[in-house]
């Protein structure tokens, strides 16, 4: 139904671009707030429509799309309140010693922006990490302007959207160029767009392979440019044996709802569960493939990933050593995931790299270790992750601390006697993680501080202040924390 | 001298700092910064005979190496303030909100270490960008162990700062492999500890050669890893008419000592001057030239450096419609660096790359352009600098604010009526910029907010107040400030 963009057209889209970064980013932090609210209601505005076009494309129920249509408007207010507030430029100000030898300069120092971003939109969250999802959202509140690739899974939600974020430009008075939607089911057009002069930082979530491959030709380019990719993880979890003495079976019904969440379509979703081999993990295996067998699988976002799921998976549970302990019925001719449970030894985990992969989709592996030296091994074995969960008591926390060193060492997350799917949007959020969960750990896609990805510090030595932004005039007319002389304070200067 | 360390070697070093990382990461703040000030104090207790020893590798008088090492010493009393005092932690909380749907979970979130730190020290810094240098400090605040490859041609002096280093590290207990020293005169050693698995940072400060290869490297590795190489500029000095009409001869003045300050050898030397042709320019420049050719060439700081200016220089000077305006006495066989300005017109810059280098010494090339459109197109041209700085009045500023546009949206430091050389220490200083001047414009090399270079954030989710770090429990024991539900407070929660 859409064309792919043409060369011609990605140069005009990424011209528009740049000369709209040179009017937006001086812009004010609250006029930038309030585009960000505007598209926030434009979304809403766009009714059922969106919601009826979206579940033809992805599957998702209706239930579900409403929800992600309201967290990716509650995202984008919660990010232009954080952008007014400006807590996110890292303010700081030294002033002037001029008798000190050498004399010390007066230096201020605030973000700002990097320029025309590039955002990646994500098959499995058609607008919370799409069009208008967390990625947009960040840099425009960093004073970028963003072209989204649609992805082609989507291409008519991610339309809409883009539509939607339009009108709100215009309403706004918006410099032209601030925002531009490009259609490209072809390797070319990201790798067009990636690698134009003009694009200064990539944002991205998907597959580890597409994501990798952004990465590369970000750093490739004769001006790197930095690449955010958020890749997926399998979000291991850890069943300590204290906690496993009076809760396996509860832990195993928790955990055959997050495993199958979604029909297991979330990068949180826990792919591989380690616990101690004995009577409480074969209750807790025998109680998990009960419940498994209880849900119904659902259809996936589209053909080419339930493709995937059922290949990956197949590939996993042909491994010698791999065992299915169960699984629900599927109707495969309709692209419905089943849901799976499989288990093997800790021996056979550590010593094939295949099982430590993500299987996108409702599938997990128990690891059964025969001691917890050998659930040590596992830790440490293990990539980097965007989660990792300790299902544990106080008392496993402190006698088993190696295990929580080697959870802490490898994930951006770390749970406590829960599930790692569901992510909330809030500051102290951290949706990243070691390599290959993401391909820089500095960084979050969820939380205010992902407006930082998008932003660098500029000092400004020895300025009159009345030529200063007005994030570092003297006054503080936004009234905003800034680090003055090493003090934290909203003060005015004298 | 000194040995080129062997791969067995390194695989050890790389092994003793990996067994370092997970006793020093678990380190409480405080220890952090009183390691931090013990490398102070022996730093300052290797009295004059680190100067002496430093002076014969590295020709650079007494004066300034005993500025340098106390420059040194207060970078390393001011990280390990800024360490203790926790607010590079970013810490945040967001408390639960159970009767939210869903419920809204615990959340808190701080940075941590990334893990071993690989520093090579810079030719041009024996002691404030080598061995107990900017990124040394940094790291170890971070909570990260160091291994330092030392620079050739001060290699004796590094050795002994190590000794130093390895002095604190014993009195302070810290774990064993918290701090190597590593010499390697071949590109394999560099090569070798980039690439190794345990590294998970690399910092740099030296030529563009250098730094571009240590990243490819970080960045082609199975597990990518930031590279942080700071790589020099031509720092631009864009001169506008109203401050010319009355201050040019001034500034001709000032800009000789800048140009020679250290035979030239600085990061921030001003290599390219930018003005409007006509008389204040020509008196600029004849003055400037009067300037030079009183100021007494200096011994550069080793041969190939020296060797290298020449060559630079005398290329750029070969360039058609370049032309050397002055030069001061020079005795070659010594590696003394000749103070040299050239100048060219505006077209003839804009339509030779070669002009936009850096050429490493006290050398300077004034651009004569023939209107401010003109020098608009010059400023546009010019690549990533780590600072710009405009002489301009009020007026300047104002009239030509598109220069001052251009100028931002190229630069780390934005210099107004002075000079970039002397890179003030403090959390206010950026010292970085847009690529080619470093590998990520996102961070800083100098100031304390160089620590976040190696660390990332990890957020605790439905965690026990008991076991969550000191930084996030509810009684705030070391009393930092942290935002809590969005606000910046240093309260204890309730």
């Amino acid at each position: 139904m859409f064309q792919d963009a043409t060369a011609q057209e990605i140069e005009e889209v990424m011209q528009q671009a740049w000369k709209a970064f040179y009017v937006y980013r001086k812009l004010p932090l609250q006029q930038r707030a309030n585009f960000m609210r505007a598209i926030a209601k434009e979304l809403e505005a766009c009714g059922d429509e969106l919601l009826k076009i979206a579940g033809e494309e992805t599957n998702l129920p209706e239930a579900r799309l409403r929800g992600e249509r309201g967290r990716t408007v509650f995202q984008l207010n919660q990010y232009a309140d954080a952008c007014e507030k400006g807590e996110w430029l890292e303010a700081r100000i030294d002033t002037a010693i001029p008798d000190k030898a050498p004399p010390k300069p007066d230096i201020r120092k605030m973000l700002v922006p990097l320029g025309p971003v590039v955002v990646f939109g994500a098959s499995n969250f058609p607008f919370a990490y799409s069009t208008a999802g967390g990625d947009t959202a960040c840099a425009f509140a960093a004073g970028c302007p963003v072209i989204v690739k649609a992805h082609p899974a989507h291409a008519q939600t991610s339309e809409m959207v883009a539509k939607a974020i339009l009108k709100a430009a215009a309403d706004c008075n918006m410099p032209e160029g601030i925002f531009a939607h490009v259609n490209g089911a072809s390797i070319e057009v990201g790798k067009a767009l990636v690698t134009h002069t003009y694009t200064k930082a990539v944002g991205f979530t998907g597959s580890y392979a597409g994501g990798k491959q952004l990465f590369d030709w970000g750093n490739q380019r004769k001006e790197p440019i930095p690449v955010f990719a958020e890749m997926g993880s399998v979000n291991p979890v850890f069943l300590l044996p204290e906690k496993m003495k009076t809760d396996a079976k509860a832990i195993a019904k928790m955990y055959a709802g997050s495993i199958t969440l979604g029909v297991g379509q979330f990068c949180t979703n826990p792919g591989i569960i380690i616990g101690l081999d004995g009577k409480e993990l074969n209750a807790f295996i025998e109680e998990l493939g009960k419940e498994i067998t209880k849900i119904a699988p659902g259809t996936m976002l589209h053909p080419g990933i339930f493709k995937n799921y059922r290949k990956k998976k197949d590939h996993a549970l042909s491994q010698k050593g791999v065992d299915t302990v169960a699984f629900s019925e599927t109707k495969p001719e309709l692209n419905q995931g089943s849901p799976t449970i499989a288990s093997t030894n800790g021996q056979t985990f550590l010593s094939n790299p295949v099982l430590h992969q993500e299987v996108f989709g409702p599938y997990s592996l128990v690891v059964r270790c025969k001691d917890m030296k050998e659930m040590l091994q596992v830790a440490n074995k293990l990539e980097g992750q965007l989660t990792v969960t300790l299902m544990a008591t106080d008392g496993d926390m402190q006698i088993h601390e190696k295990i929580v060193d080697a959870a802490k060492n490898i994930c951006g997350r770390l749970i406590l006697n829960s599930v790692p799917t569901g992510v909330e949007v809030c500051l102290s959020m951290h949706h990243g993680g070691p390599f290959p969960s993401t391909t820089d750990s500095r960084f979050t896609s969820v939380g205010a501080d992902g407006i930082k990805r998008f932003a660098r510090p500029i000092a400004f030595q020895n300025w009159v202040n009345e030529l200063l932004p007005d994030e570092l005039k003297n006054e503080n007319p936004l009234g905003i924390w800034r680090t003055v002389n090493s003090e934290l304070t909203k003060d005015v200067l004298k």
